[in-house]
């Protein structure tokens, strides 16, 4: 076989608030011969995501934070180079979890088949990844159906994919984002009503899209949506709480919204929701979402930045709302 | 007939922050003749309970604000003086809302029989009452069964309940409270760890209660104790949103916990509650605490105040934390 070079991104040092370029080195890794048993991947498109950050700082969380000096570890789709196990084969199409690089060696059960026919096969990073089971199940774990459901963080990567399946379960959605082309995309998606957080008072925003108030809240960014929205909730409404960007990095935590009394006055439901406790609903995910892809009933918008070289300005990006839909980056 | 007087308590002006004496004011009253399919019910004891400083601000609620210059509504257990309806005799014990009053005249479906064999009737306010169906009906939104479980003000009506009820549920019970006879209290109610909030870090007691943290948090008191809480809770743990007596009187709402971003990474469940929403299970409530109480493994603790003359000061003394266990008002 011939030598391998592999160029990886890892963390060179534990950022303090925003990171910067500076936290980040791109290395060489030149790869061992294949064992016996185990399969070479060649990367196709890497995934940058939010939560990332959080890795990124030396605390417990639900998952360990990452190493200084190892290649970042996150979700990648690529293709089956040489095969010595007996599952896969050259040109087989896997999503893996073994991150910022371009090629690695790995045992069959790190790996997830996925298939050719669906394309760009960055859709599996997408609302066929992570991120869109993460939007399903949400919607799930509060038994969205026929609500008026507010989602922030709209054009996000979970944020577009809820909102849709939201729109397939017979809600009015209503969706918050920070520009006019993201304003734009919610409308394509079919949110029926939509504003920019960034324009005026969010409170007064959400009141005049949802003047009955929201039985619903799906939040990505927390801070003074997370308030506006617990003002909005009618009696017995719920929140997903699934991300809060608005806060990811800041050196302090910030102060909770003052108004988290309404959980008892209006006698609200919060739960929290993180993807990895859904990986077993996987297969199901992939049946019914895998379906309306398919069926043309759902948009995966995705922003693409090409070249590991650039993985570290993609993901800077998401902290700046660059990304409309889902944050990919494409290898070369 | 005679003519009956009742001395009663009127809101006289809207509290700022902590009420005083001055809010409030006793007046006389005589009671009409009692119409036909009415009854006269004179009050033996009165209960004042914390949610009712809510009800003294002119907001929006869950049920509406108090009128200025009207009598204040709530729980109190009387007997049948008079009465031209059939569904009740003289010397029959009832519960009602019609509140802090010693005589009144009301429509049988306003009244709530109970049994006079069960003693001291005050016991119809507390661990049989309203704050006995809080504790029981918190437990059972979130399903508590042989859970590590922590009340915040264990010592008050509901807390008290609620932790001995979750003894008897297979749980491991830690309460805080802020005074000696209380924890001691809390000790002979069976909580399995008990600490005084005042006496040291709300967040390091807690943890040295519950080394490897708690499965539910029973929270009576919001602030400093809910951040502890959501530091200690497990991965899936459960949070009851009961009360928040810690911000009752503040003029300005207070920040909510600077680490409420623990509801998505441990994926917790909060729920709120409010006792009006559980009034449909009265009657399976009475057959199971009632039961309890009969049997003697149900503790209902009392703090009482005589004369409708005290009654402002028992209520102004439950945020001084005056009371253990129900503060009621026994009429003389």
């Amino acid at each position: 076989m011939t030598t391998i070079i592999s160029r990886e991104i890892q963390l060179a040092s534990r950022p303090n608030g925003l990171p910067t370029a500076a936290n980040f080195s791109l290395v060489q890794h030149q790869l061992a011969p294949l064992p016996e048993g185990q399969v070479l991947v060649r990367n196709l498109y890497l995934s940058v995501d939010p939560y990332m950050r959080g890795r990124m700082n030396d605390t417990k969380s639900y998952v360990p934070p990452f190493e200084l000096g190892k290649t970042l570890e996150g979700a990648a789709v690529g293709e089956i180079v040489e095969s010595r196990a007996e599952a896969f084969k050259p040109g087989d199409v896997v999503t893996s979890n073994c991150g910022w690089r371009e090629y690695f060696i790995a045992a069959p059960q790190q790996l997830h088949p996925v298939s050719r026919e669906i394309q760009p096969l960055s859709v599996y990073l997408g609302a066929l990844g992570a991120t869109g089971l993460t939007a399903w199940a949400g919607l799930n774990l509060v038994d969205v159906n026929d609500d008026v459901i507010f989602i922030s963080g709209a054009a996000g990567a979970v944020g577009s994919v809820a909102g849709q399946l939201a729109k397939l379960r017979g809600c009015q959605v209503i969706g918050s984002a920070g520009s006019p082309e993201k304003i734009q995309f919610l409308q394509e998606c079919g949110f029926d009503r939509v504003f920019n957080y960034k324009t005026a008072s969010v409170l007064e925003q959400l009141n005049q899209a949802a003047p009955d108030g929201i039985d619903v809240y799906f939040d990505n960014v927390g801070g003074e949506t997370l308030a506006a929205a617990l003002s909005a909730l009618r009696i017995h409404g719920r929140i997903i709480a699934c991300g809060g960007i608005s806060g990811y990095n800041d050196e302090q935590p910030q102060p909770g919204p003052a108004n988290l009394f309404n959980m008892v006055i209006k006698r609200l439901t919060m739960k929290g929701l993180i993807v990895i406790d859904s990986l077993p609903l996987l297969g199901e995910f992939e049946r019914e979402v895998g379906g309306y892809f398919r069926a043309g009933k759902l948009i995966n918008k995705e922003t693409v930045v090409v070249g590991i070289d650039r993985a570290v300005e993609a993901f800077l990006g998401l902290f700046e709302g660059k990304n409309i839909g889902k944050m990919v980056v494409k290898l070369d």
